[in-house]
């Protein structure tokens, strides 16, 4: 769109961005020709599209024939009843992939579906390999050629290579070559596969629905779809379901969980629980948290919504002060924009976040975010609150400065951007003009879960990598 | 779209609607060729996209031409940065109209650019006139022709028959033959004009930018393009804006205002100032005032988001009970959808408004919403949250039962499905499945603003209608 | 289309643009829910396509209300399915017309829907009027509004004036007070009307469906719906049909006709037949006339597809030159166009109309075209064709010199740009750089029809104007 | 598209079908960043639209990176000039493809760009692998995946394994592992590759452009840019351009030509020389042929437009009967269409072809089309000549009876649906409804050309295949 630029991402710029979700379903009760596993799978999706609103696709198996449909833009934009209707069968897998301006490209929207001496299979995959340079110059070197630049084509070329062994000794002998941080859904023809990386780090979860199976990146598809959650799948676990039921293969000795701790901060949805611990619970844990580490004398705490607001609660609950809407979000935010001109510095963040100045004039104001990346946004509403008035602005951020790369699925392609690593908590509050700021101690963070410090990778706050990542890597997650 | 349907419209159906957004600029130190009043309409528009999201359309005028761009969708679906550049001028306006299947035609978009004997007026109402099919039948036998089905073609006749006169004089008399409750934005090929109906039932307010004024249906599109807010529009005022400055004209004796109160139940944006009084106070102070009315044993305060929430945190407030959220609505919803089968019953709710299990499994609930049209969603929530696991719901609606119909520019065309004029409280009870429901009452709605039950019109409440409706009237609000 | 422009337009450019044409059925054995009329009516205009391919629209009764569908595009990208089913009625009129880059507006696409104090009409014009600015002025001073600047609302309006009247009195009216060529298709709830001016300019003629009736600018429409050709409507008719089946009144002594020459020539298609004679042999005698006029030594006749064709197919058959296909047409052109550079002149031409060196090399080619009006394509041609090798190109032009404007239907609003007004043919030969260039001669072309000059409007050729017009005259036809 | 059909494919699925076309280019003296090679593929694509309407594509190199756009839909639908402006660099290649219903799948599209050890290559082919299933199974064998179910991928997985040789004996390599009709353009970072099959099957030109060169399917893409036309590329010739110059292969000993007949027939454009023969001239001959096997008593020829008027042409020159315009063809078809219902049968064929009455009325019709190939779209136009007056209509086939299914790049997947598989000639004509019917004979058509019999495939009439097919074949050419 010439002239045009995406206001949402503007702002959105601004947050970490999740890879993909990942979502499958085999329904053994579906009648053969029925669209009913695709189309759950359409609506699993929808329940999934915040992580990830790039592109979108539907694989369908009836059996035979693996069908596939996917395309660049929301879920909604991408299927249709008429698309549903062209992905018949009773098994399905789905995929939405996260906006990324610059490394998007038609070909590598996922699932990925091939031909191989087996079969056909179709992939879907969640997370970032550290290792993948390294395994396709092994595989281009035994003769594979790359039509994409995602990882899903190195998974799919390595699963060629084993295709004689049986399907779960296949996948182990993948997990064996593969390094990094992965949730992937596969099907054949007619077995539903899901696998999860040795440390747990991206989330893949379990559910029942009448006879049969979903895997996905988040319960709260699950909840959506009226499927009841068994379980979160096991770091290093394979699951495989087909006509014979369900199976489990502990391929590893699992790791120790090393779950990514910024699906409870920022990507997942609040209704989610993942790993036994319920998104929206944990936010408004940290906001009490940061209230019991932070408190400053105001007469109010606002949040900026929408993923401010569950520890903005959390904050007022503890420290008694009253939370009040102080930032509107402006709900008709479409893709493309009219770049406002110089002149009108400020329209930018007030087109989608307008402060409410009877809220906020002439109070001290406590304002509660999940998370500060560039530190621009933040500057733009600490700016437009006073300018409505606050006597004062308080910045609380619900989890700590985020200084390192991220190379197990999340993008930090922009981690020169992120103001954390090169400025401390003073410098950035200078830089966003608030009274104060104040972000919640990695300790505090921790201590929100029963579990602590085990079981999480934290390691863009603390540098502590549970995978080591040698030489090269790739930027982003999903793209390379 | 075949097979789909609007799963947004499926939910927002049950809630009244809105007529219309209007927004005017005159930016006399603009170079005239640029298109800076028609870009800062669309922002405006942006702004007021709550107001209407069916069709938008701007007309600018560079003082001797007036150019007309206006089409079906969302404002930024219809205007990017070409067709602003073919909108040049010093003057601009703006209207956001909203949706209905049904009446919803093309040809009825607005602004309405038409050439008369004295020049070229492009013109934008929110409102409704009572006596259009009388006003329409006399044109027509002098007569006019009508090429839309819209209040506007009347307007513009009404204008045109008087265009030997002084502007001001032209519309005093056009308001002297129309009935209703309306705001005008109006341009000339020089001149920007905003009129308001005598009981001041529809929003207009007059802010300025640099040396230049804006008129526009609410305070946040001031707010949002940087602009100062003056004044609301005064009931029976009309603003006529040129080279020469502003002037006002009280055409006639204002009557007592008999604002719409239903703004600020649920039409307008919370940062939005109306006639002296600030939308998320107002809600926030109902929410108290029906803690204050309806008091009961509960564990948790939970919101039907958005609009609920602001009452529900004054309920909240109030009551000492601990505000949680315990539904999560999904962002990404799209304009059309996939039909959810018959077994999926719950799943058009869950899509948009998933519960927290986490938040309301065993506790008793108090779930507040602004109102209830129909009940059929309020009805599927319910069931939504005990499936959750809530051991109660309590239903808590901040504003009286809506039992009467609007002529004044709310679509309640479906009136006949308004569930509070077929059944008492207790019979809607029982409809939705609560555990209880409580309404405010209209006192205490009233107690809420300083004013109390002067100045406003809560007929859609009391059945007691300011203006009164003779004969025949059209149902709808925009497109009769 | 940024950075793209019409090459379909680049060469068409330099054709006279027919203004639109029009279709009407009335079927009163259809179903009154069915979508016969309609969709007939699709295939009309599908037929009447080369009349106008900038905007379509169809307009349906079902005895008590009209439904309209408009928009820009080719009538297979306006009308599908969907829309045809929302067009239900045992009646119903049509609208193609003509692509003009500067004054298309999607408002002036036809038909025109109107309510009066009578009721519903519909309206569908192809032509011009001479009189409008006039009748618009007068109709504005008694109170009339505008809404689009096409003749076709000043239609609308004077029959409103007269709406008390029967329909065949008001259209007679109308007729009196309005001067021009117009071929006019118009339908009530529940009867069609044709009327064409009393000198029967444009065309329009009367078909049998069944025990219905058609009205359609040409023949070829009834054709291609299977209908049954009865006659041409007459100059200064009116038609009306409906329950009673159909009335005709000549409302006016018909004058001497003055048929648009130029249908002949260029506008209509060959398998029409207008007013007693077929277009295609129309054609086939001017180039038999043309050869006899102007014979020269060559080896070859080629023409310039299409238009050319059955002008150089006589030529050949009465000069015994062997009739060859030099120039092959690319059937594939879209739309929109990535612009040639500077580097690449003949690229556009060439693109659109190859020569056939194999066939041209080393020939004296005589080279066939139906006009020539700015030159600039015709130069280009010539130009290809030498380059592909041949000895000697001759132009012959199957009609005369075009040097003036017209006034009644037909865009030659850049007559400013018609070469023959501006040089003689050795002018015109110099500039397109042909070896020769021959027009047939007025007298030669109007010997080709039995009625010789009797019966027809050339002022385009002549300037003889049959309708005298005075003052201030719009240029184009359809939009003024 | 719902309810609707494609009119186009309507008709003209009663033809064979082309596979596609090829084009490349190297601009050597191109600025790097420039688009002028890609701009150039565009122009000569969209000279080869109709070798293919289904999808289009287009390649770029700019010495490090390849860039690739394709899509569904016309060359002028899928590239813009925005596409343009991301396809930089002094290398192009470009494809288009023909519609089919039933296998077309985005996924398929071409040119097919792929990494491998050696670097990236794109790749874009005419013709079809008889040895498709048997290659894809070795490979596959070997560890490759397929991501499609197209030629080009085995070809790309064959290159790959060669990646260590020098390019020619890569490609050499290849060749002698495929056995086929084929014509290949292939670019790497920085060459330019183009071959064709050891028998010359699928046609393949070579042309120069200031100091670069182009290769493409047909001479008419020369010609449309401005290029130069060398010579053809040889049967088992490969052709390398690159920063030395071009570089001439032939790999293997070229067998005896095989050049398919049937791009002569109906598959080439008139305007294009193919392997020495032009092919207006060809069929041109073929008509005057054909009157010399096949007179009979006639007042008039008539040819089924396009594709019939060469050959109608050169039968009335021959016979010295006259050549008239029997058959008026709609040029703006769309698409998509609105299905007509059983009893508008013929309104389908009227559509797209109108007899001219006037023309055919109490004649004696001799109609002429190239090909017959399922006889419905045939039997519809007899039906509409006699309906339109024609005293007889007796049909003339410029070529032989296609019995035989093709292997090497025509689909006649539908060759259950070739009418003379099933019947003799009497029987074809029975089924037509046409008074007499003759076909050119097989000798006949030889004698057309100065090499005879030697060097052509005519397979598709004698069954004589030049290259043996053993075992399992896939049907269609593009999509195997």
């Amino acid at each position: 769109m010439e002239g045009g630029y995406q206001v949402f991402h503007g702002l959105d710029d601004d947050k970490m961005k999740e890879a993909c979700g990942v979502f499958g379903i085999y329904l053994p009760d579906a009648e053969p020709g029925s669209n009913e596993a695709a189309r759950t799978t359409f609506y699993g999706l929808y329940a999934l599209q915040h992580r990830g609103q790039e592109s979108a696709g539907i694989a369908s198996s009836n059996g035979n024939d693996i069908e596939l449909h996917k395309g660049m833009g929301l879920v909604s934009e991408v299927i249709n009843s008429k698309v549903i209707d062209q992905l018949p069968g009773q098994m399905a897998i789905g995929h939405v992939r996260y906006p990324n301006g610059e490394d998007s490209h038609p070909l590598n929207t996922q699932p990925l579906v091939f031909r191989y001496l087996g079969g056909m299979v179709a992939l879907a995959h969640n997370g970032n390999l550290v290792n993948a340079v390294e395994l396709r110059k092994k595989l281009a070197r035994e003769g594979s050629i790359f039509q994409t630049t995602a990882d899903t084509e190195i998974l799919a070329n390595l699963m060629a290579r084993h295709c004689q062994e049986r399907l779960e000794n296949a996948v182990t002998r993948v997990m064996s070559e593969i390094k990094g941080g992965y949730a992937v859904v596969m099907m054949t023809e007619n077995q539903l596969v899901g696998f999860r990386d040795p440390r747990g780090i991206r989330p893949l979860c379990l559910g029942r629905i009448n006879d049969g199976y979903i895997l996905a990146s988040e319960s709260c598809a699950l909840n959506t779809v009226g499927a009841e959650f068994i379980r979160d799948v096991n770091p290093g676990e394979i699951i495989i379901i087909g006509s014979e039921g369900l199976k489990s293969y502990q391929v590893r000795e699992a790791g120790v969980g090393a779950h990514c701790i910024f699906e409870y901060i920022y990507f997942a949805r609040p209704d989610s629980t993942i790993d036994g611990i319920n998104v929206n619970r944990a936010r408004r844990a940290m906001g009490r948290q940061l209230a019991r580490e932070s408190r400053v004398d105001a007469d109010i705490v606002i949040a900026v919504p929408d993923s401010g607001t569950s520890a903005a609660l959390g904050y007022a609950e503890e420290s008694g002060i009253l939370f009040e809407e102080g930032l509107m979000k402006n709900r008709y935010v479409g893709r493309t924009f009219i770049q406002p001109t110089q002149q009108m510095r400020d329209l930018a963040v007030r087109l989608k976040l307008n402060p409410v100045a009877e809220v906020v004039k002439g109070k001290r104001v406590i304002m509660v975010d999940d998370s500060i990346v560039r530190g621009t946004t933040s500057k733009m509403i600490v700016n437009v609150l006073k300018q409505a008035g606050a006597a004062e602005v308080h910045m609380m951020v619900a989890s700590p400065p985020t200084s390192y790369a991220c190379y197990y699925g999340i993008d930090t392609s922009r981690s020169g951007e992120l103001i954390a690593a090169r400025l401390d908590v003073e410098g950035i509050r200078q830089f966003i003009g608030a009274d104060s700021l104040h972000y919640i101690s990695v300790e505090g963070m921790f201590s929100v879960f029963d579990a602590g410090e085990e079981g999480f990778c934290a390691a863009c706050f603390n540098g502590e990598y549970p995978i080591l990542v040698e030489g090269e890597v790739m930027d982003t997650c999903s793209t390379e």
